[in-house]
């Protein structure tokens, strides 16, 4: 693993001082036993020497480096790629990935790309790109093994070794028939623990749980994860099969759909660059809309307190807790939703389990506020009352401000569980529900019940 | 997919009339060509019928869905066996779903799932259970195909037809010298596309990436999922191979650290558990602790707003804009934290990032902080002075309010992007830093800086 910061440094240093003495079949020898993915986090730091160094790598792992590139550097390649070195680049790739290097890439160098793509492959990659975004469309390959029902396992390996170079895997292979409707699949280890005159169809596996083109992308990965699966097969609307998920595209996109609930759920609209390659003015757009709009229906609270101003006159130290209520509301209800957005999309929590997790949340929400609330009576007591000796901390001033706190827990714990879930009802996503809309909503609710607790006890 | 909810109901309602009926034959034809995980998901709701039904599986369906159930129906099924039954399972389970079973299971089980296991897999539960919880060594299999450099193509093939059945993947093998040390690893493509007298090691690739048995698992995973592995060979200090772990395996672990660090950047103690299968007490100490700390630590807040009692008297309508302050200063710090948190756990960033990263902040903190101040001194001239009709709202105030604001965001994006890289830096989760604790530091911050700003502007 190239993971240490000390090791990757030591080899970028080789590599400029390589270059700089002109030293090129050494730094070819340097990069040979690298794996793709590692030279591709070294070219970042080497800017315009990649063209360069890129052109010493052999064919097939040049092709590989360049799928993990970012597609800025892609671009830059590609623009100083000859017309030929384009056409070795693009023979090599993966049809997957030669369709999403194709969707990053400004109008002038696709058109560039497709004219220099083989027609079979031309063809494929407009195929795959008709498709929408964030479907199974988007993220197939139609680079699989098929083989015929009605072939012997002696002929099922002689097709696999003669089309196998070209796949991208071999370890499970789908069974068509004329009409390349979808009838079975077979693992390479049961094609290959088989005897040579096994035929085919008696021996696949004729329960294939398949998806549609149309299905999304983030479903199709958990239904990957969830049978540990290694490929999905992907049918269109008649069954046919059209193309194949692998498990490392599936790994990527729960990686990315998990990147894009926590940024909605921090109230960030979500986008598709790391973090330090997303610019300055991307990433405030990304940022202000939500911060916007939260900030102005603070309106209410607002209002709220203006409301009640008389009380606050009459009884100054109740404002001095507001934040903390505020914050003790908010955070409850952060970890209520935050527990339910997240078992909701791990499948764990449906529509039909809503009275259940209110029934939970409540009985929670009791215990927690509580213990809560007595423990900020000590607390306003010994700390407030006698350690920094303030007179106007009476133990009915903690009373209401301790009545609050369970109040406000109870409210904060139903509405951020039940909120994600009937947002999931209604075609919502549910992690746009989540601590930042939460508290908005609980803040008000918690002042609401501070000055009716305060009326009730106090008689402000 | 069984994903759709009536699909299911309508699966279990046919079950339970069956079972009512006592038609086992048709229940088990109706079994039969479910996979394992929808069973498993069936089950759940079966109770008292589990151990009956499960009965009617063979013997690997059996094996197959028992990995996939809860560990309490598990110990119940487990408790209901005989010791033939326990046997045959135990026989049929792939060695580190046995270790996770065991794991899981209170002492008096394990007792007698280990006494009625073959000495053989006794013996290597033993040596994974030696490993700490998190480490690879762990989740590693022992049950991998291994080959040795001087064999050839045909050789390999008949070794690989001998031990697949019992190996948990043959797709990579691993090429080990007489002392057990990895040299190199094959995959099955590689074998296959080979003429059957090609030697191993002339063809195997040497080099291997492999992780060390005490390496963090999550780290184990990311490695897998960046270099598209279908498995990651996992060594002892010298370099001798002693198992494996696989993609899928890889995916839980990613899916379960994605969900403990959302659980921690939500203020909740991470546990094991779905959601509807935790206890009220086991979520309530989950949740305690970190609400508490933050209850108490909200002393600071109070404190200011004590101090500065008399300004909020002379001007009572500075009060009404104080949730609105605390609650963007969260947001815009959550936003902050939870991008880098993000980044640090995808590896986008390091500490050596941290200057990069304030100063992308502070640009970002700068436009936000000037949009949201002009939007929010329209919205007051508009809406509170002038629609409300309160005259106390003033452009002065409105000043306040508005630089507060900007000095607000200023903070919380500051100290939300570099207090999560610090953490790391000094060992600590950087996904505790999230949104509560942010909030809370954020709060007292924006009280300071409102009082500092209306001394100046308002004279108070």
């Amino acid at each position: 693993m190239l993971e240490q910061e000390e090791q990757r440094d030591e080899l970028l240093e080789k590599i400029e001082d390589l270059i700089s003495r002109k030293r090129y079949a050494e730094l070819r020898d340097l990069l040979l036993p690298l794996e793709a993915q590692d030279i591709a986090g070294l070219f970042m730091e080497l800017d315009d020497k990649v063209p360069m160094v890129f052109r010493l790598l052999p064919k097939e792992q040049a092709a590989e480096v360049f799928v993990e590139l970012d597609s800025e550097e892609q671009e830059v390649l590609i623009q100083s790629f000859s017309n030929t070195e384009l056409k070795e680049v693009l023979d090599e790739l993966y049809l997957d990935d030669a369709v999403d290097i194709v969707e990053e890439m400004p109008a002038n160098v696709v058109k560039r790309i497709l004219r220099h793509a083989d027609p079979d492959v031309r063809k494929s990659i407009n195929e795959i790109l008709k498709y929408p975004d964030d479907c199974a469309g988007s993220i197939m390959t139609t680079e699989y093994v098929d083989l015929k029902a009605t072939m012997t396992v002696e002929d099922a390996l002689k097709r696999i070794r003669r089309t196998g170079p070209d796949k991208e895997t071999i370890n499970i292979c789908y069974v068509i028939d004329e009409g390349r409707h979808l009838l079975g699949y077979l693992s390479i280890r049961t094609i290959l623990l088989s005897e040579e005159d096994d035929v085919v169809g008696d021996i696949m596996d004729t329960h294939v749980i398949s998806a549609n083109t149309l299905d999304d992308q983030e479903d199709v990965a958990q239904t990957l994860n969830k049978y540990d699966f290694l490929a999905l097969p992907i049918v269109d609307t008649e069954n046919r099969l059209v193309g194949i998920v692998t498990v490392d595209d599936a790994m990527d996109v729960l990686q990315e759909e998990v990147t894009e609930d926590i940024e909605k759920m921090a109230a960030i609209l979500p986008g598709d660059k790391p973090y330090l390659k997303t610019g300055v003015f991307e990433t405030w757009r990304a940022r202000t809309p939500w911060l916007m709009m939260l900030m102005l229906s603070a309106t209410f609270t607002g209002m709220i307190l203006t409301h009640f101003e008389n009380s606050l006159a009459a009884v100054p130290i109740l404002t001095s807790y507001i934040p903390m209520l505020s914050g003790t509301g908010g955070n409850s209800g952060t970890q209520a939703s935050t527990a339910v957005i997240r078992a909701l999309s791990l499948g764990e929590v449906r529509f039909s389990d809503l009275l259940r997790v209110v029934w939970k949340e409540c009985r929670v929400a009791l215990i927690c506020g509580v213990c809560l609330a007595a423990a900020n009576f000590v607390k306003m007591m010994v700390v407030d009352c006698w350690l920094l000796a303030n007179p106007t901390v009476t133990p009915a001033v903690a009373a209401v401000v301790c009545c609050t706190l369970v109040g406000t827990v109870a409210c904060a714990k139903l509405v951020g569980a039940s909120l994600p879930i009937l947002a999931e009802k209604i075609g919502f996503d549910p992690a746009v529900m989540a601590s930042p809309f939460i508290s908005t909503i609980v803040d008000a609710l918690s002042l609401l019940i501070y000055f009716r607790f305060a009326t009730w006890i106090l008689g402000v």
